[in-house]
């Protein structure tokens, strides 16, 4: 059996969460997060962010999340900027699209986009009605490419959002991967100020699944849960994700287990520095994309299984290993000694 | 602490289920649907339908199903006929639409369509450029109101559909509850031989969520993926729904599970009747929809939560009690005695 | 060749239309409807409806105008109500559906919606996400089956939709033929001040196309170029609307061309009357929609086109007969005595 | 009064147009494009591209043609592949978003696509049901930088897209002027066994509006007047797009009027080219980008009306200057004379 490291939902949930969903199976509650489980975990990940006027929904994954979200923010004649590499532009089967929305993708470094890019967008734009009005900005922290954004860079995007009375929207399907990172700047409070709206995400974090809206803009507050009900959104069990939640954050199991991944991550990354492999992008998060020849990486997937994420020349590619809240040190040792064994042989 | 008796979703799961959650927690599978345990559930599930060439896809819940489904099955001038009552008419907060499609809602008679209305509908659109192309008919079974279609209806409204070209799809968000019912005539492979997809609910009926696509028309099983996946139907961890519904299928509990509800609903129904209260529509499955007078059903409501339907008179009104796999005797007991001690006050 | 009565759109325009059009034909204008003619055009409907605040755009047909503002007026989850027979419900091939809302179509009487059925239908939904919220009333008038509202019906809607926070939208496709009717209450400044948007149809009533969009509702001023654009709606020759409607508007022609087809309406239906035949809608309109005998239409047929809209018993059908702006007096007297002649073979 | 050279729109229509709407005027014709001139018009059009086979539908404008073509031929989750500087991508508001679909905009030079581009997004794409499935091209011919596709590579990506099951949509906005250029190598009949479908500008080319659309694709042709009823694109008097067409295409017109717009720019060219201004791009076309100082452009638009395209420097813009069927010799000459001008100061 190969070890899996291609992506960061392999495996099921933390034995906390199972063990809690046991406990509370046959209680009775009401239906579509109504029930006193999601109230609680809203009420946790309030006092996290130290605002208690947040807006706090549950949603099952993320690319009905990002489509919601997205949704209740934008009319028909308004776009969402994001960076070329964004999940939403990228990896999501053209669901905003599919909601009649346009992406304005624009290039990055990264993955990550400046509030002088999205200044310039809303300088070209203007008020030009043959073109898409730029009304909400999506990023991803780690983006896709597992970099972070500095306390720098989200408050001058935030600056920037309400001069152009743009819409902040972070993806933090791996938020707490971000902030277990070394070089994190951020914390949920200062997230929580400077957007508009973002998700904490347990799916890949220790969840069987469920992401946590919050949500600061008053007017997307207003009927959300009919566009969580019309995307499909409103799970009819809707305490399996306040339940969850609770599990995570209610005595730092959140915390632990992001910081969990983020050890596993930099375990690896060191021995990758140590044999001199280049990355395609330097982070300090829990993906990691080094570049390997393609006969090293044939051996390794003898006994690995790994993403390829892009041809790099003509005899390398480079590939995603990821780590998460569930990688075992053993499986780690593993991939660290079969990498030194490519150089051996 | 009040029983709740609204709806079919008040627990978690059968202990089952989750017990093969915990055994198979930290085995490593691929994400999407792509594992091991959602290739078993499918041939499960395939034989109990006795057509080995079906494709079966495992979704979440029932709106986002309905969703996806129907904007795969149709072009943007095509529409879905189904009785106003239907629930993709009244209570998915105009999912369909929000993809781009006209719910062609016919009046009907205690929740089902016949074939007749079906053919009369394509005969008026015709060719008619300027209306909505027919394209689909959807019904449920059980329906919104509790009630099953006989074998005739069901292949006449194949039969109807073939002749006009249109897609059958049959919501079955409470199958089983259809299928336990003592007046039951419908099978799984007779469903799967007159509809073009249809779904077997396991949210409604001891699963912790999923529903069950099976799709038998050939243009439907193409690209069903990447409509999945746009809806945000394609749950990360796919495997949570393929265990789920082995768990489900591979001995019995499913049929079990159903039975249960239905005795149970039995039960009531037995009572009610004894009592002489009149019913809305008058079914033989989990739901029931005896009408009462407010002054009772304010008595009731002390103790038990139900679902107000439709205010009949000045002073009565149609409520919904609704049994499920999760209904405990001792609890149907409790609403049996009440029932009977609002005649003798 | 037959003359033709099945609708009124069947002549080019008004010869001084077409003038006009010759007159400014090679002047230069900037386009999208941004010319000085379009201005003066704004500027002299305002006038007419005593409210200069409004705002004015033109655009060229009755299925693009119904979308664009049903598209700008309501968020995805929202609904506009209306008749069931209503244009956007039946005739449209759901273009309201295909920009993602749905339409609540409610039963009503004769093409007319009343202020009670907003009002019962608002009630229904409250704020329950599970169901589409009603955010817009679209009448027509007159209505698809040639009634008008009273001026005490049009005010109660007024009313009821300010109550509810709804967008109060009226159809005027053929809105010169409901003002000129003899039983007609209403005039323009009356319309502008009870709706938050309407139109003034020009394609039906003496231009080769146009619609003008007058706006009350400051909301939906916003941005509504975006939508226009948007929807193909903003036509690159802009001042060909605007020249139209200057001249329908400037010296009373509209209001001339209207009353003919009212006076050779009036007419017919004097002739239908005195022969007897029942009408499926009793209307003073330019719309006629007797009832008669297949054996006798047949014979009709021979030499008149017109529209069959519903059988009504086995031997007999309710037809449409139109006049317009460009009806012939001498084709009305061939129709009178065709039907005069019916009866006597 | 300047004299306006920003656009190809600012006149009405050649006057042998409107002398046959004048003449045609109170004939009576069935609606929506069913009567005898919008057959004689698509008869000539076939008979142009030497197939008789084709179907040729008459709309108003260029945005809704677009979003009427890619609506018809895409689903959901399928998408459109264009220049990142086509039209549908940067101008039309988002209308193909609003239909659902994503564009996936590709970098390009000069506003042409390669077939070679094409081939590598089909190849990145895959099966990938997490990536919108590419199924369409879009090109416009002449682009929106006024260039033009040699025979080769209109014929590289005809096959291209036969070889990946791609529908290519050639918009023609402009085509008459790409067909008049010096360097052209295309036909009619060359266009249409190439394309899936594509488009024959009126609007921009002598017409008052109107584009002729050409579909070659069986799957196309079925049911698409449903998708012009519903886009808002079946114009009710189509007779008056038919007579136009007519005009244009029975005796030569539509060639001779794009010719004389070539020459117009052809001599605008020579002077711009012997004062030595560079181009943004060079293009044999209607539209003429050069690169003049800031200074200079000030001056000029005293006396004339172009558009701004691009800052290149602190001290520069390329403007664009069109010609068209309506450009007076006069006035060609005055902005020639101007230009001299510039330099002499």
């Amino acid at each position: 059996m190969k070890i899996l490291f291609q992506c960061d939902y392999n495996e099921g949930a933390h034995p906390r969460i199972l063990d809690r969903l046991v406990q509370t199976n046959m209680e009775q509650t009401p239906g579509y997060g109504e029930d006193i489980y999601c109230q609680r975990a809203a009420e946790l990940i309030c006092k996290k962010c130290q605002d208690d006027t947040l807006a706090v929904h549950f949603m099952v994954g993320g690319t009905q999340t990002n489509a919601t979200v997205i949704d209740a923010a934008l009319r028909s004649h308004q776009g969402v900027i994001c960076a070329d590499t964004g999940h939403i532009n990228v990896h999501e089967t053209g669901a905003v699209e599919a909601m009649g929305h346009k992406v304005l993708a624009l290039p990055c470094r990264d993955g990550k986009l400046t509030a002088e890019q999205v200044e310039k967008t809303c300088l070209a734009h203007g008020d030009n009605e043959h073109m898409v009005q730029p009304k909400m900005v999506y990023i991803s922290n780690p983006t896709e490419l597992g970099t972070i954004y500095t306390r720098a860079e989200l408050e001058e995007l935030s600056a920037v959002c309400r001069k152009y009375d743009l819409i902040l929207f972070l993806d933090g399907a791996r938020l707490g991967y971000g902030l277990a990172a070394a070089d994190n700047e951020l914390d949920l409070p200062l997230i929580a100020s400077c957007c508009d709206v973002f998700y904490i995400g347990g799916t890949k974090a220790g969840a069987l699944f469920g992401e946590a809206v919050v949500i600061r803009n008053e007017a997307l507050k207003r009927d959300f849960r009919y566009y969580m009900k019309q995307k499909g959104g409103l799970l009819a069990k809707g305490r399996l994700l306040g339940i969850q939640f609770i599990t995570l954050f209610e005595d730092g199991l959140y915390e632990e287990l992001s910081e969990h991944a983020i050890r596993m991550a930099d375990e690896l990354r060191a021995v990758l520095e140590e044999l001199n492999y280049p990355f395609l992008v330097k982070n300090g998060t829990n993906q990691l994309f080094p570049i390997l020849p393609d006969e090293e990486l044939n051996r390794l997937a003898e006994d690995f299984e790994f993403n390829y994420e892009q041809k790099t020349d003509e005899t390398h590619h480079a590939v995603r290993f990821c780590t998460s809240w569930a990688t075992r040190e053993e499986n780690v040792e593993k991939l660290k000694e079969a990498l030194r064994g490519l150089k051996q042989k």
